[in-house]
């Protein structure tokens, strides 16, 4: 016998459209390598390791953020990229939003109505950056690379000829979301840059 | 300036230390294949996926469910097979219990004291299957696999030659945790089974 109202039936078998859609995410290549095999990362690993970063350095978000709510955000911060890719944190970024939005639209438009929206309204809440757990939740999504970076031979850093300006202005909201992690991450710019794995600032022609 | 007090400084390397060691479980390999590139699915986008479905299927749980306690279980419950390795759900266990246990003392171990223990309790939890959260979780998690079997044209259950009784061990525990997705599951087992997906129950021989 099945304990489902008839609306439950449906509602079930969205859900599980979802999920299944979701699989497509473990595609998504990142432009991190892993520390081990050299592979390129994928945005579904990457989502579940960020999502465990927030719960274990919790301690070091600024005052206010609740932990599942900031939970929930890191598990579907990356969905879009589905539908529009991942873009690279130091290169073109004209279409994202428009993409992004699009995807966002599309991909969690296979859920119920009510989830459709909670999901809708987590991705915004993770891009704008205004509240608590998006301040956090981007603190540890921005962090991640970082230690890769540090620990694997400067990385993207290295591979791409990114310099300390563009560095510094991708990664200082790290300190919005969790001031201590900041001033960590900082001790290892500052090896980083003095390894020659981040470049100084490009002087201008002219 | 650094805001952390000096035991915090160790406690943050504690946390990174970690973190990184967590990337290891992006090259562990489970049986499953993706559906869409057919190549072996891991046990980090695995995690990923079991948490976020665990978020979507919430109102299937059985009553108590806390789902932070739910999402922090999945986080942390195949951390161990970067030791021990996935087991194969169909396949020899009697490696198992020992050494997943050797793997989470030394993995967890990496932590601050009071979250390593967190880690066990959680870990231990999922293991054990006796709170409303870990039999949620272990729904989800087994819920998963099926998804692609059905989906995959057989999957491992085809590739490993599976009997329906086997299956239906494997899987009734479903029911103990999310009632109506186990009669979901039914549903689709009955149709693997029909069309020769899962194997009849083998004839002892004699």
């Amino acid at each position: 016998m099945n304990g489902l109202p008839p609306d439950g039936e449906a509602r079930l078998a969205r859900q599980l459209a979802f999920l299944l859609e979701l699989d497509k995410l473990k595609e998504v290549q990142r432009r991190t390598r892993l520390l081990g095999s050299r592979r390129l990362e994928n945005s579904a690993e990457h989502s579940w390791h960020a999502t465990l970063a927030a719960l274990v350095l919790l301690e070091h978000a600024c005052p206010g953020a609740d932990i599942l709510h900031t939970l929930k955000m890191l598990l579907v911060h990356d969905i879009v990229e589905i539908d529009a890719g991942d873009t690279f944190a130091f290169g073109d970024q004209s279409h994202k939003a428009h993409d992004e939005a699009a995807a966002a639209a599309r991909i969690f438009g296979l859920l119920p109505a009510d989830q459709r929206d909670e999901c809708l309204a987590l991705w915004r809440e993770f891009e704008e950056r205004t509240t608590p757990e998006a301040r956090f939740a981007n603190a540890v999504d921005r962090l991640m690379p970082v230690l890769y970076n540090y620990h694997g031979g400067g990385g993207t850093w290295r591979e791409h000829g990114v310099t300390e300006p563009q560095v510094y202005s991708r990664l200082s909201p790290i300190g919005d979301g969790a001031p201590d992690v900041w001033t960590h991450v900082q001790t290892l710019l500052a090896e980083a840059c003095a390894r020659g794995d981040i470049l100084p600032a490009r002087s201008e022609p002219g």
